[in-house]
């Protein structure tokens, strides 16, 4: 039980708290889009409907690599560079691998120990007890809370484990993927596909000893881009080193994003890839209401198990129990009217 | 169009056809499950009903590898083993990569020439213009025929492109990866998720001056599966070499999947796996039909054009769109009762 519905405070003062760019409501809009309670959502709901004007106004940036590549080292120099450009910055992220405990929230936020001192600078985890695809959902709905709270640029950071890398991907404009210079063995430590979704590749750690098996494996990287098919938006991914110790590369990957979406602003690209995002995530909310609005109805749920009950005894085919099982739905909804 | 509907046989002559062994009805059930068309859909439907009780009792194995890794030579091989065993084998192959034209299909069958013309044998590909789902059902549907009509071993082929290789290995007992040895880059060229849901990986062409390569590959793959958590069976993956021009091999894959099967039974794994991609596949079909039941309503798919706008000028969030759709559909539901 969050302890939010003690709480909670009135939408109204939710919605000026965070038009306001005020952070501890902000902070506790946010938790309260993360709970699960009725009631919570319910104001969320409403809350999302009433900030929705102010939003999309950020440029959305997604960072992965696997642990131990410098994530946040990488966030902190980077968010200090861009809050020195006079720029307010949200940090969300997302870590399915943590469980949740005050003790990883807290870890998170010391993780980035200057920016999360920086009065530019917002830093959340998402709370990581939720479902992969609902963490998602709920961080997608953080950053436009951030987005009507002010902030000029968002940062959604995952590690490179599972699926949420492609959530990542499909939330955010610049997608970037964080590397370590290895022995030969750039590409194996992670997924194929991951390559082909990154907008730029920034190899780490290129300071000391290690500034040239960076820059070669740099140079391999840039190489396979030329494998991979040309994006629909006509972006051609870039490779570059970095390093939070030196500074390197930092200058570097801002101008390439503000590049990156001046182009797109001008081609159309940036708005048509933030369209289609919207109309996927409308499919995959529908999908999951769907999926629980079955749950609701006791008939359905008592026909369903009796249907996998005879699927296992193979007295029925998948497809013959699914049409049965969309009738006794059918029915249910048309029960639930009278 | 199909020339299915001229000639569709008549339910019960499929059915006795089958349950005969004969192949040309085979053929025909299978390709009136491939058919589009309501018609073939209802009395194909129908044949899976009827014949459900005659499926199962076959070993069902999958195999995949990118293309020019050997597939065809291999399943050649290991195929006239198995009938040499004086067990009848029937050959699914999927491609999602080829276009559907009876050049392909002849080519799918002179592919494995000697095998096409194995009495013991039956070789079939599956239309590739069916969408990848589609594809994946339709694959398994043949499958439960190629049971019924009394096949003691089925093999499930794909190539190791898109998404294919996990739908294969959702529908089978035992999964297959082909790979070839290459200069240290073994790794490289698939997805590094395609290791982790092997039950073993065969090194292709270990013969002449490949044995030495490939013998290395097989060590590689082997200490690899270190890495990876056990599977829930309790089943190791294994690494081995073959030829097909030598043979070396081709006994020991068959050892192994005797071996796997056993073993798998013994412990109950063997049918647990089966009723979980049983329970899988009914909500896949569930899922599809939910899609499907939704655009038949034409107030539905008004409202779907009206919300999709709204989204995208930000004036309705994702979460609040999906429930007015669902309230939408709940109507029309009701609507069509009266």
């Amino acid at each position: 039980m969050k302890q939010s519905t003690k709480t909670r405070p009135d939408l109204k003062k939710l919605e000026e708290g965070i038009l306001g760019g005020d952070r501890v409501i902000l902070g506790q809009a946010i938790t309260l889009i993360e709970s699960n309670l009725d009631a919570d959502q319910t104001v969320a709901s409403a809350l999302l409907e009433r900030i929705l004007p102010s939003t999309g106004n950020s440029i959305r940036i997604g960072i992965t690599g696997v642990p131990g590549v410098g994530k946040s080292t990488f966030i902190e120099a980077f968010g200090k560079y861009i809050t020195g450009q006079n720029k307010t910055l949200a940090v969300l992220t997302i870590d399915p691998t943590s469980p949740i405990t005050k003790g990883s929230i807290l870890g998170d936020k010391t993780r980035m120990e200057v920016l999360s001192k920086d009065p530019m600078a917002f830093i959340r985890p998402t709370a990581s007890s939720l479902a992969m695809g609902g963490v998602a959902n709920k961080t997608r709905e953080a950053m436009l809370l951030c987005e009507a709270a002010g902030f000029q640029v968002i940062i959604v950071e995952t590690v490179g484990v599972g699926q949420s890398e492609i959530s990542v991907k499909n939330m955010v404009d610049f997608f970037l993927l964080l590397v370590l210079a290895g022995a030969g063995d750039e590409l194996q430590g992670m997924k194929k596909g991951i390559l082909e979704i990154a907008d730029a590749i920034l190899v780490t750690k290129s300071d000391g000893d290690n500034i040239k098996p960076a820059r070669e494996a740099q140079a391999m990287y840039q190489q396979s881009f030329h494998v991979f098919p040309e994006q629909r938006s006509g972006w051609r991914p870039v490779a570059l080193t970095t390093s939070a110790q030196t500074g390197e590369g930092i200058e570097d990957v801002w101008k390439l994003i503000i590049n990156f979406t001046q182009s797109g602003k001008q081609s159309g690209h940036f708005v048509q890839n933030r369209n289609q995002q919207t109309i996927a995530w409308f499919r995959e909310h529908l999908k999951i209401l769907l999926e629980s609005d079955l749950q609701k109805f006791e008939t359905v749920q008592q026909k369903r198990r009796n249907l996998e009950q005879a699927l296992v005894s193979l007295s029925i085919p998948p497809q013959t129990a699914a049409r049965q099982l969309l009738e006794t739905y059918h029915q249910a909804v048309r029960d639930s009217a009278t």
